[in-house]
């Protein structure tokens, strides 16, 4: 058994600090780094991706509108020739820092609002779909299971791995239940590393209306932006690990020579 | 006897259309393009290389400070450390283009006041030649002789490339007689394209006290701006042809196994 | 009869120039002036106002959304409370250059996909009708007739100016043919000036079907980003002067004692 | 005995928080909001502009270079023109929410690289000086004793009001020890906030060499942008009001009918 562990990071902006980089970055396998056009500026992306390669973790660009006061979390209406070359123009510029890191760029996962369109949003999914297809089209792509994202993108032959939400309960028919619904996120560290220990086994987790449900995931999803955050993905890296899980991420980093399998840092 | 002309493109922003790029791209030998700070959005980047390439030019990144307002004419007194990585993000950035276009960046040439700064300024010009070493240290960069960024640069074991200005007064000492002193930019093509081609065969040029003044350089800066830039861009690339200047690109582009050599749209 | 013809200036930004605004302040009686989210720097608005106050033109914010890049042509799905923040930054900052050249902000016009969004966005229309109301509830806005914008305004005790576009064709619903449409923009000057003054008489014009339509406004919107702009625009005030039309502001400019109107500079 | 307490605030920009607002709003007596350029965004300004009214606090402008990623503390060597047209649309910006608020703007102080720019650059203060004039030459600026930025207010008419800081150490000439020196910030709140004491009672504080200095200002600036800085601000607030000192802004605000005078939380 085994599954990736990705989070957010590089979200700092000047003089602005978000999010604990280093925690995370000694607990998860996959790094989805900002790259500057919803958050991190070039110093930032410079500092988590050396990071990143020191601790053996995968660098993924985390690809977003350009929507710095908006955290890339507006729907825009772009243009999806636009999109394509925002989306190329933010893959580059993070390839440059994990180059000069001694990795580079491994994967490709949408942020925020980009995320959530295209789900549904078919041209924009293309758009996105097309510029990893023309910047390196033996880049993974990672969203969401069902979404339009997923389904573009393997149909252009691009790999596609799909993500589980550690902490979000899930409805009936295996969609997030809204962020505005009451039980919409969970808190407890435990129940949450429980859940994603079924997940990984295959096990049926309990959905939102007390059903069974089965989530097919090669990578859970965990967050860093507050210390009860660090604190949960820590609990569910030791859950999985005690369990015999390895935590591995689904692209492999340069030069390692290890598959990208990382032993967790508690079961050394 | 060979030489490059170089000019800079790329410089639209959004629905704001500046230069005529196609018509630069017709005449010279190697692109400065924008890399999206001081202007440049990711769709222009993209046509823009595209066309060089399609163009046989070869496509360089032309970096400059974060400043769209003030398209990068503005001195902004960064910390080095900074720098460097706001101009590997842009060297990146602008290779995502160029890649998909079938090239890659082949060189890189600061722009504005950047370019200005480096000039004297040893903080920023180290800061840049160690932007350009950690991301390829086999791109050449482009410069004004006598510059601290030639010297760090060859210093650093880059390749250095020196650049003459077509229609600027020099002074005795080799310097460009600031803008804003009478005289300072030439306006006559026929005579630009005459010293043009004093420069390349190694002769004399009239400096502006009437004294004589040999210039070394690799490469003219031409430029696009105007109707009349563009005529005077056009005078000296057929006036060099006529000679039998070889119009070649100092950085070969990928894949032509013509090592940059042009044949000039006008003497084919 | 009286009509007040509006254009969109001070759209130009650093050293990219947009427009002929000298041209436009000579004929039109409002300039919806950029205030900087989608076009528009400080000293571009510090010069527009001072030549529209000198010109005897009154001003309004041309508001819109923050983006640069696309031109404020792209919908953003922002949070209602934050536009309607984003806008009073928008009139207040024009307002000091206003100010600053001797009158002030003296009606609201949305730019480009705000535009659109509010003729039908419940939200966002009632987003920016709160903001004008809390800015200065006397100052008029501008905008299509029907749309929810100037219901909602309306509805909150803003005086609404409805306003015709000279050069588009209308359905017979009185709409705006898409642009995407064959025949939806008007390219004859003495048609489209023609065809204004049948509006301003009360008069039925063509639809797109060739049915007869009456259009109800107190403003035609005239654009002057093409010579051949300028020169519809010129056609139009000519012949609404020739045929005795009063051009007159609807919100009259400060100091003048005029009540905003205007003799035409081609009948003085 | 009076003075007023200066605190920056509204640096908070988009999902980025930065100082704990609410905390100094209770503390200070003149609130420097910025307004976008280096931080703040609408959002920010309306919410910080509400709660300063509400606590009867005094709104000033914290007007900077546009530079988010720098946070306006990179020195930008703009053209004066253009600077007095960049700060009169950050005033005009901060007075929309000001006046939303129910007060004004009241004052104008410079943030970061301006502030100190501008103590010895004189175009670029005299620039700033314009931009206030030009908005209104009753506001009073605030700055460095001994500047050239107050020199120049003060000869083009303006009231100036001169600053000291809390916590850090000054030059027997009265300047400011350089923050890369040691001991040029003082950490102990009781020591710092007995030095306050003594300089608002016109005694001599110690300066970096032992020697004993007078400062003179009727202002001081305290920080709170760390959980230690809040304690700081309310040990000077307390130890101040304790002494009997009058804890009153140097700008009356709107409709208070009491000239800015503030009973202190502690001591009401």
């Amino acid at each position: 058994m085994r599954i990736d562990l990705n989070s957010d990071l590089g979200e700092s902006y000047g003089n602005w600090e978000l999010g604990d980089d280093a925690a995370l970055l000694a607990i998860v396998t996959s790094a989805n780094v900002a790259c500057g056009f919803h958050a991190g500026d070039p110093t930032v992306l410079r500092r988590t991706c050396d990071q990143a390669v020191e601790d053996g973790v995968v660098i993924g660009a985390q690809v977003g509108y350009r929507d710095l006061a908006g955290f890339g979390r507006r729907f825009i209406d772009m243009d999806p020739a636009e999109l394509t070359n925002e989306v190329l123009y933010q893959i580059g510029a993070l390839d440059s820092f994990a180059r000069v890191a001694g990795d580079r760029v491994r994967y490709v996962k949408p942020h925020g609002a980009l995320y959530n369109a295209i789900v549904h949003h078919e041209e924009q999914a293309a758009a996105v779909v097309e510029a990893v297809r023309l910047y390196d089209a033996r880049l993974p792509v990672l969203g969401l299971p069902g979404s339009v994202w997923l389904r573009l993108a393997a149909e252009a032959g691009l790999t596609v791995v799909r993500e589980a939400f550690a902490d979000r309960a899930y409805t009936p028919q295996g969609t997030l239940v809204p962020r505005r619904h009451p039980g919409a996120v969970l808190h407890d560290p435990s129940e949450v590393a429980e859940r994603c220990l079924r997940m990984v086994r295959g096990e049926p987790i309990t959905a939102s209306d007390g059903s069974r449900l089965h989530i097919e995931a090669e990578s859970i999803c965990v967050h860093g932006d507050s210390p009860g955050a660090v604190r949960m993905a820590r609990a569910v890296a030791d859950r999985l690990s005690a369990a015999g899980v390895d935590l591995a991420a689904f692209a492999a980093p340069e030069r390692t020579g290890l598959e990208g399998s990382r032993v967790h840092p508690d079961v050394r």
